[in-house]
């Protein structure tokens, strides 16, 4: 099975909003052993949404796609598939109602243009928007006596995603003849390259390949490190779990402590519930990444049963006076070490985390750009570490926050 | 003049990386009067790849490839594009030697493989590498008997731009046969809608659609504002910038203070130029935004000279002990001035700038998810003011940043 994407919006073409969507169904789509070979993107213009999706069709066994479906001139997704289908758009009065009802019960007046999206290509089948106004279509059409399938959803990715899981998913399933589920274990990794983890997994890799279910992949997640994902192919979710859990197991025993999270896990979350695990408290003094760790911790809701504070430190008097270093170099472990006990006593925290270092450009103390100290303080100890990360600035300091991090979760665990 | 975009690379069709660089082209494309009406993304297949780049030849005047250059047999663009011209694929001794020497400067030997990036189509130019191995390549064709062109560029963003500026705009400019410089001003704004920006500056628009030259534009950067984008076209640059000036002033007068900078400025970099134009020191007390604000400000290489630091005082406790804010509730004005008054007391700051706030999910303090409260206070006042933001969680804490550093800028400018 072939579902090929084709996304439309003159905006996406001139770079005013990046089309992720596609890239996103890609993944799901490989992800349920779908394969979408070509992906193009389109402006609103009829004639051309036409040409490119009739090429699409001739290609592929179903086609997606995404944007258009709007209420304004400019949304013409709905006239394209009628053209390539040869059929009229009809209006749906069930969607022209839930559309009023949706004006109605927010206590709006509906601008009458929005009443385009209940147009229907005859034939087609509605999905039920649950978030917007613009339904989704599924579009049976005969391409040189081949049963195809084009699908038309929403371009704002929460409608896009939810129709897709809802409704694409199921009938390309259909299509595909045979009832199954597909399932995904993913194990989250920080500390090794894409090729030292093909490395460490080299003998399951080859195993895997003979069984061939579930598969193996790697993913990159930038400063979130490699996820390394596992995918079954089976009857039902029970059937999956039983194909899973036994190479979860091996991976997790090659992989060891490398791995610090599952599935929705993420650094943050881990480091967090290892601190409510040790009914501990956390802060941090931090220099070199500026609040950035902060930041990064309480993105997670509901962290302030932890989370104390942190210190950003960021002149070096602010480290002498407030939190106590010595006078002298600030970008070594023992400043750090002196940064974290400072911190522990200004913040009235159980575990305190500090981080100095050369973000660049330029040196500092001596010390190259890329250079990261970190102290940790705990109940029953203390420890220091450095690292040598890359030197470019926004690198360097994203870096730091994940690798120390990871090296507080390492210690403490 | 028509550029189409051919994005290569299996990780793009699925999901590992999402393809930036084709809606990045379209943009610069577009300023410089060039249209990109379709863009494609293609595996690493070799086959595909022609089928594709023939297609986009048919179509347009000219086609950027972008990605499938490196050193590894799944990079097939330069096979692709040979295919397409008809022609073999021959050693630039050249680009061999350059590749060479890059390892034997880096003390590394370098993998044979390395020479395929000096395999080049007959009858195509090199773009000479000036931060990586691969070249790009310029490709003429001819299809039915009309002249056009394919361009080859590494899918590495920083190495496609570098190519993008220095090499493909100016031989799309030989080949429109004009000669004229397309240049922009681009002035950054805070506080209004795209829609409200319009009602401001709808006789601007009016005008200016009647004169033709310079055009305007509003590119959404989401926490970074509204950018409003003028584009001239000209003879040379002092006839492009004579174009720009009168309109730039009238868009300011217009504005007024929703304009916060202009082209590469930042609301980061305007702040610690506003305090380095008074002599002052400046400082943060955080809570809603954990250090999100200190990790923006000193994303600025350089901010050392005016940022002390931020105190990160998300547990109340530490707002009652270190900044000295009086027991009771958190989320107010009087508490965020407190707030700010404690830490230009502990930081030594001469500016300090405070945020309190509820991001999320649920209220506290009686206050909805979306409310922040600022203090501010400088060496001659203080002042405090407060917000309703949206309240998802990640939304209201990157609003707040960027709404409290813009009203320090207003309220101390």
């Amino acid at each position: 099975m072939r579902c090929d994407v084709l996304a439309v919006g003159t905006e996406l073409l001139l770079g005013q909003i990046i089309d992720s969507n596609s890239a996103w169904m890609g993944g799901e789509l490989a992800a349920h052993g779908i394969d979408s070979l070509v992906q193009v993107k389109v402006g609103d213009n009829v004639d051309r949404i036409v040409v490119q999706l009739e090429r699409r069709l001739a290609e592929a066994d179903a086609v997606i796609v995404c944007g258009g479906l709007g209420p304004t001139h400019d949304d013409l997704t709905r006239d394209a598939i009628a053209a390539v289908m040869g059929v009229e758009l009809e209006l749906d009065e069930a969607v022209a109602d839930a559309i009023r009802n949706m004006f109605e019960s927010r206590g709006r007046r509906m601008p009458e243009n929005n009443l385009r999206q209940a147009m229907v290509p005859v034939g087609a089948t509605i999905i039920p928007q649950t978030r917007g106004t613009a339904p989704g279509l599924i579009c049976p059409v005969t391409v040189d006596g081949v049963d195809k399938v084009v699908f038309a959803v929403p371009g704002v990715p929460h409608e896009m995603r939810d129709m897709f899981a809802r409704a694409i998913v199921p009938e390309l399933q259909r299509r595909m003849g045979e009832r199954f589920v597909i399932a995904s274990r993913v194990l989250k990794t920080w500390g090794e390259s894409e090729s030292g983890l093909n490395e460490r997994l080299d003998e399951v890799i080859a195993e895997l390949d003979t069984v061939g279910n579930p598969t193996l992949a790697f993913l990159a997640s930038g400063w979130n490190g490699l996820k390394v994902r596992l995918t079954a192919k089976a009857a039902d979710a029970v059937a999956a779990a039983a194909l899973l859990d036994p190479w979860e197991r091996r991976l997790r025993d090659e992989l060891s402590d490398l791995v610090y999270g599952a599935d929705d896990d993420t650094m943050e979350s881990v480091v967090l519930d290892l601190m409510r695990a040790n009914n501990w408290t956390l802060g941090f003094a931090e220099s070199v990444t500026g609040g950035l760790v902060g930041g990064r911790i309480t993105d997670v809701s509901g962290c302030s049963d932890v989370f104390r504070g942190s210190i950003v430190s960021y002149a070096s008097e602010v480290k002498f006076d407030l939190l106590g270093v010595p006078e002298g170099p600030v970008v070594s472990e023992d400043a750090a070490l002196a940064m974290a006990h400072g911190a522990r006593r200004v913040l009235g925290c159980d575990v305190a985390l500090s981080l100095t270092g050369v973000a660049g450009p330029g040196e500092q103390d001596g010390q190259p750009a890329g250079t990261l100290c970190c102290g940790l303080v705990w109940p029953e100890g203390e420890m220091t570490r450095s690292f040598r990360l890359p030197g470019q600035r926004e690198q360097m300091r994203q870096f730091s926050v994940i690798n120390s991090l990871d090296w507080l979760r390492r210690t403490l665990a």
